[in-house]
């Protein structure tokens, strides 16, 4: 799966240790496994094919669980009309000043200057406007692969770059419960695929007025703890009310006989994933992959000496194509390099599981697992191989949820005062658990003295705080503070 | 997989008669099977939900083909510079004046405007330049899946709109011929998955120079026609010669230690597919979908009086159960319409397949499968539906597909004179067959006075012309003319 053979010299030099310099590491891992790399167009990034395949098996995974809930998708306009954006004035005021503008196309000035959609809602109401007559039409639940631009001044690789590939959800419902329940239904769906495919514990919960989407009613967020103890939004819902309805006139004759407006959701999650990805699981020698998303699950490299090596080439062959039905794997039987440089290669690409064989291997028909996130190795014999492949692969990706739920657990921390919320921002980073009383200004406080933003208030609370980390109020809600992406 | 449930009212106009008015019937098809709908950004338009839902049948047929080819997918940025679009003078040529162009991003005014992709070859270029450095770099073989921007006078559902889908391969290879070898490679998949697929028969071929994509060598096509006697260009394949590796710098050190230049290919196959698929296979009853591509296999309708409701539902049910594992099937269970009405929408919608069962049939323990193509009907007993449906599948399959095909052979043509050419061409339409001296200025000719133009020069000829149709001079090829999409 390398787009290239890439020529020895590039791996000359090694990847930044993570606790030197971190954001050194996670660019040297992103560009050394080819994730990605730099457009010549400012803030603009490629995502390289090994990068490409991850976001394939994101898709994959999002796409099955979008469609067993009931949706469907679709595709909206790339271009909205300037006008559409201002119908709904949060909005508007949230994502103008991000958009890219077209003024110009098929040689002539435009008579209104069109966005490159930095989300859809509003093309997206404007279709609904005209499909959705009466209560039968309900609910709308459609969903879309799509790319967006919202114009940023500094890019991250994955996390912050000005287009970006996405899935966006929209739909339209009867009532307002309905579209409460749907947006707690897609949050949980999130959460699922983010915990049992990326094997990244998450913290659900609702995000504060000041955080919440521009436009929305709510909004509901999964939030990751990162390697370097800063957190990260992984995705989204919103429950929007019928505040873009009433913007795009979105009424339905219901069955009382009445004209209602709908209610509606919308939420998200992006190839930013793919920088959680990396981040959580990912060490000194490169990428660790969990193998529900690796787009290799294994690699075969052959320990062949000069004269044996076509009966340990053929035998590789012989475990590759029995193990090609059940598991994502290749072989990698190239003559140029060295075993070793193939571990170091597949290593640093986070392949879960390296099989190694050789002559004595042959022998004893037998192999060797090698495990990507303990190194531990273990000979097992090619009978069976397939079952035990898919054992290692399932505890493979057990052992990196449970490896990442306790780092983030050894990661929260409480405090009750802003000193002692400050002082672990600063030393010990992580999540913070503290009281809040509910006001924006002790929000905007905390924010401005520690960088700290609130990240969301969890639906399954921790133990309840009695005051407000920045006033020492009445706590209203208890909240995870943390320094973020 | 209706995204709404639709009103009765919606169904009241009839689908305008093929024999009346393509054009309408087209529409009309497209309109009422919720396939797409206009948006309210000029030539743009939205893909339905169960438009959508055969894209990505056709997306899911060729990536299997792709990848199986050695392709991977990647992606690349929507924006490219203007100056990258100069680099190659033909190419600029054909797409600047296409082009959408941002001038303002993040609320400034850019210093260098950006086109919104027409095709990605400048901007993979750049990207290629850097990546390849050694023959041991090659080949690169890249696909990329995105929306793309051609701005557009007049519009046309699928077959013509400023934004559409498509996939765009990009490779670079060692030497010519191993590029001129993919772009056969690539016109042979698309062939391949246009006839299996689609049951779509083409005649595949070289363009001329005057048709052939802006910057390439030499273009390739895979040429279909339509119902009313129109060609339409299914999918091109383009030979790049080191054009555009001139103009970006895309040098490789070769194994004899000199430096050169890449061959190049790119191949595109975009939504426009849909409307071909549609104009091949539709009747006036609405859609006609092939089963290897319809998001639908096959529908089940209960005939179920009221006082039998639960039984025939529930045997429905049963069969429904039974069939998902191997067809994709629906059951449509609504209780607020007749079988008849869902007879209706199902034929209008293409679902290949109607399987009916009732209260007679149930006590048989039989059903019916009704043929969309045919209208054939065969009572079968639900013991081993299984394989009768999939047999039923596969005939219809290829009964569309030889349909289609004695279509096209009953509507080629052979012309000796411009007069003739022209005969056929306002009288019984379709493709006609004939000689071509080789000079542009009869090509132009022939397509100032008959509006046909020289579709492609076919790979397997047609009994060779002698002399040219325009100008009665020596035939240097015998080629397909035709008034196209």
């Amino acid at each position: 799966m390398t787009e290239t053979n890439r020529t020895e010299s590039e791996f000359v030099k090694e990847i930044t240790p993570k606790s030197q310099d971190y954001s050194q590491w996670y660019v040297d891992v992103i560009r050394k496994a080819e994730l990605m790399d730099y457009a010549p167009v400012k803030g603009c990034m490629v995502i390289r094919p090994y990068g490409y395949a991850i976001w394939e098996r994101v898709q994959e995974g999002l796409d099955r669980r979008f469609k067993a809930t009931g949706h469907m998708n679709a595709y909206f306009p790339m271009f909205i009309p300037e006008s559409f954006l201002l119908k709904e004035a949060e909005h508007v005021e949230g994502f103008a000043p991000e958009c890219a503008w077209v003024t110009v196309g098929g040689g002539e000035q435009l008579s209104e200057r069109l966005a490159i959609r930095p989300t859809s809602e509003t093309i997206i109401c404007s279709m609904y406007a005209k499909w959705i007559k009466s209560y039968r039409d309900l609910p709308v639940l459609i969903n879309q692969w799509a790319n967006v631009v919202r114009w940023e001044k500094s890019v991250r690789p994955f996390l912050r770059t000005t287009e970006f590939l996405w899935q966006e959800g929209h739909t339209a419902h009867r009532t307002a419960a309905e579209a409460e329940a749907e947006t707690a239904r897609m949050l949980e769906v999130y959460r699922d695929f983010v915990e049992t495919d990326l094997a990244i514990p998450v913290i659900a919960g609702r995000k504060t007025e000041k955080e919440k989407f521009a436009g929305a009613v709510a909004t509901y967020s999964i939030e990751a703890l990162m390697g370097d103890g800063k957190a990260l939004q992984a995705g989204t819902s919103h429950y929007l009310g019928d505040r873009f309805a009433r913007g795009f006139g979105i009424q339905f004759l219901d069955e009382d006989n009445t004209l209602k407006y709908v209610h509606q959701t919308s939420w998200g999650m992006s190839t930013r994933i793919i920088g959680a990805l990396i981040m959580v699981h990912g060490d000194d020698r490169g990428l660790v992959l969990p193998p529900k998303v690796a787009p290799y699950q294994a690699v075969i490299v052959p320990i062949a000496p000069t004269k044996e090596r076509e009966t340990v080439i053929s035998a590789a062959a012989g475990l590759h194509d029995r193990l090609t039905a059940t598991v994502r794997v290749t072989l990698d039987d190239r003559a140029e390099y060295t075993p070793g440089w193939k571990f170091n290669e597949w290593e640093m690409r986070g392949v879960p599981l390296r099989i190694e064989i050789g002559p004595r291997d042959i022998k004893n028909n037998q192999c060797v697992l090698v495990r990507r996130d303990s190194g531990e190795k273990t000979a097992v014999p090619v009978d069976g191989i397939e079952d035990a492949v898919a054992k290692t692969l399932a505890d493979i990706q057990r052992a990196l949820f449970d490896r990442a739920k306790r780092f983030m657990d050894e990661n929260t921390h409480r405090a009750d005062t802003l000193a002692e919320l400050r002082e672990i921002v600063e030393t010990k980073r992580g999540f913070v658990i503290g009281g809040w009383c509910g006001d924006p200004d002790c929000e905007a406080k905390v924010k401005d003295e520690t960088g700290a933003t609130i990240r969301n208030i969890p639906f399954t609370a921790p133990a309840a705080a009695a005051r407000c980390v920045c006033c020492g109020g009445e706590a209203k809600h208890t909240v995870y503070f943390a320094r973020s992406y």
